[in-house]
């Protein structure tokens, strides 16, 4: 090698363990990981870094792993303001009594913009870089992601009657068209349509929104099979298993993200891999709401896409992905009767590749490969409690929780550096958040 | 008040919230709590403690909740040095391909003093100061734990086969009377009689069991309905059910604790409620093994104590007992079919008076009341990614992990100040780890 062959990079990241989740299930140690720009531009050993590279920036990370940033495929980003507020309850009496007259006296510009930022952070400080969202005033969300430079899926909402956001179905597709025209392209933003729920959301608005994901290429994403009553009462009313009717309705295709998916029989799943139609698994909540065991390995078994959600934080009650991860990972074996049911590293290839390819931005995210975006975390394994370490990719899943991150990037741009948020204004952001918190209490207990 | 008054204690807790357990569902706020020596004096509110009590220190816990400390039913402490060694393998690999290997090269006395070091500094950075452990030289961890200030129940194996322990169940028993004498009476140590399984103990040392638990008042610990085949095969092999076995050996009452139990039918259940025996439900490891699901919320309601523990750290792979009771809470709702069942504070219960209870000692152990041993912890509920707190139980169970325990206090010694464990040297211990990891690393490898 000669002076004139070394390659000039922003940051050099220096990993005693990486996982690039591909190729699979393979852990990488003591790599140099270089970042040029918003991409990653190699991941050689360190000595090759050593005499290849030079870079402004050097981070030695010699109790870390270092992997892509995780991807969190479904939430309620601004319901974190109602973390904890009831538990313990049927979902009828926990929504009737506690979500709904919260959000019918709280949800505002307002509201949306500070549960999303405690969202957002908490996410972040998790190791999350990229989220999808569901909630009321998506142009607010989309904005507020884009300004902290974390990549988002804002999924509008689309319903049958009115909400804060809009007075009913023909205007929320309105307001959802000129969202997505004007988020089209940006590399941070993934604007989509968020029909809630098949018994929520009538036959014509769900062929206007498989009309407007064709003309425009945005994603779907909708609740299905969450409970064995919605299972039940579809049956009943319209003598059609939910799946079915989609499938009939046209909505479910390779641009379609189908959140929960209890309840599957063996029609629902031939179903759901003839459209190509993704699921998005979401472990913790359905335990929760007593909603239903997800039967994950079949799934993948049958070559469906599965990736990971942690839901709203009223139902979960975090957004940590990392313990979202241990749950599906413990789960998916005793409901496959089998402990080999998704290993640790299939466990991530699900928060990671498998949310990209859900997203459709696979070519691009979700793995750590010279070229991809420079989404990337780091989790520090010293922790004498983590300890020994034999295989990272177990204590990741198995060990680990968020708080261990210690690093990440968003398109090469730091957003966690030592486990602190460079981007969010903690203290003022907590200051919002009380006010918040005082009021909602008043109105709980009044 | 007249100065004369005054009672003298030695420390003085000033709680945000403080969850006594017993009431049951009761957040205390803005309270005092009083420690003289190793007893609870009292606790009331912080205006009644300034004008009754004068301690030598006082500890201002602000976002802090105050409960009992946690108390780990089931575990195998040393296997913390097999921590993440395998995983995602169906039960007899992991054993005959990893564990027993790893067994029979290492398991010494220093292997032994190692691991239930480590375990025990992981169980004490995340709130249990009571622990129950069944792995081989109990007398060396009853030591080790009686040196570091921990309550544990110490269950001396029991087994048809030599380990390296002993040579069959006449040794195991005579070694095994030995150390139940030798720590009659001891307040920390409770010695106990830990007959591996009925899979794995035939009927004459299990009749020898109940004698000397008769004799002794030591406690029974046995694994139990671990997994469907354990049940197929005792019913193949003998016509009868594990539970039935244990019923007609008298191996079943109000002194034994029966770890796992799932697998269960009516009569089981019924067996169970008439014998008065305990189950300690350890749902990670069920999970992670594919073992099967616990109906604990049966067990519940037919009047059955439940108690909660970790298991060992290679099936689970940890020894935080906050992030099991997550998982008991959330998968007790789902197999219940009932998102009220396993309410957070009776998750809470679960991890301390129910545990207290199947140890015999709930007189003086489980709850926050005037009068009972000082063990004491306190969860920091400060950190921005937990925040709104409407309840503080909720944030425990539902929220929180085991790295937010700020203190804990066990008979009145603190062991963990700030977050950091007083009395366990831990980068000494750190070292000692390290070798161990490195040499079978290196078996493993070979």
């Amino acid at each position: 090698m000669t002076a004139d062959t070394i390659t000039a990079a922003d940051i050099r990241i220096n990993a005693r363990w990486l996982i690039p989740i591909e190729p699979a299930d393979v852990v990488l140690e003591y790599q140099a990981l270089l970042v040029q720009g918003d991409r990653i531009a190699a991941i050689v050993s360190q000595s090759e870094a050593d005499s290849r590279f030079r870079a402004k920036e050097t981070i030695d990370l010699p109790s870390h792993v270092v992997l892509p940033g995780l991807i969190n495929m479904h939430g309620h980003a601004a319901m974190s303001l109602f973390r904890g507020l009831a538990d313990d309850l049927p979902l009828m009496t926990w929504l009737n009594d506690h979500i709904w007259p919260a959000e019918g006296a709280f949800v505002s510009e307002e509201f949306i913009a500070d549960g999303t930022q405690l969202a957002m952070a908490e996410m972040l400080r998790t190791g999350t870089t990229t989220f999808s969202d569901m909630y009321f005033f998506p142009e607010i969300v989309a904005q507020l992601a884009r300004d902290a430079g974390m990549r988002a899926q804002i999924c509008f909402p689309l319903l049958d009657f009115p909400t804060p956001w809009g007075a009913g179905p023909v205007d929320y597709l309105t307001k959802g068209e000129a969202f997505i025209r004007q988020w089209h392209g940006d590399p941070f933003i993934m604007p989509a349509i968020g029909p809630h729920a098949p018994y929520t959301v009538s036959d014509e608005p769900l062929k206007k929104a498989v009309a407007l994901s064709r003309a425009t290429g945005a994603r779907i994403q909708i609740h299905l099979h969450e409970t064995a009553f919605e299972v039940a009462d579809a049956l009943e009313k319209s003598g059609k298993r939910p799946t079915q009717r989609l499938v009939e309705l046209e909505v479910l295709g390779p641009e379609t993200q189908c959140v929960h998916m209890t309840q599957i029989d063996d029609t629902d799943l031939s179903l759901l891999q003839k459209a190509g139609a993704h699921v998005i698994h979401c472990p913790e909540s359905n335990l929760k709401l007593a909603s239903g065991l997800s039967p994950v390995q079949k799934f993948r078994n049958a070559g469906i896409n599965v990736a990971i959600g942690t839901d709203g934080a009223a139902s979960n009650n975090d957004l940590d992905l990392f313990g979202e991860l241990s749950t599906a990972a413990m789960l998916a074996k005793v409901v496959a009767d089998d402990a080999s049911a998704l290993s640790a590293h299939e466990a991530l290839a699900m928060a990671t590749i498998q949310g990209a390819k859900a997203l459709g931005r696979d070519h691009e995210l979700g793995t750590l490969e010279a070229g991809k975006l420079a989404d990337i975390i780091a989790v520090d394994l010293g922790d004498p409690f983590l300890q020994p370490v034999y295989d990272p990719a177990s204590h990741l899943v198995y060990s680990n929780h968020g708080r261990q991150v210690s690093h990440s990037w968003i398109n090469g741009v730091p957003q966690v550096q030592e486990g602190k948020l460079t981007r969010i204004d903690v203290p003022d952001l907590m200051l919002r958040v009380r006010g918040w918190a005082d009021r909602i209490r008043e109105q709980q207990s009044s």
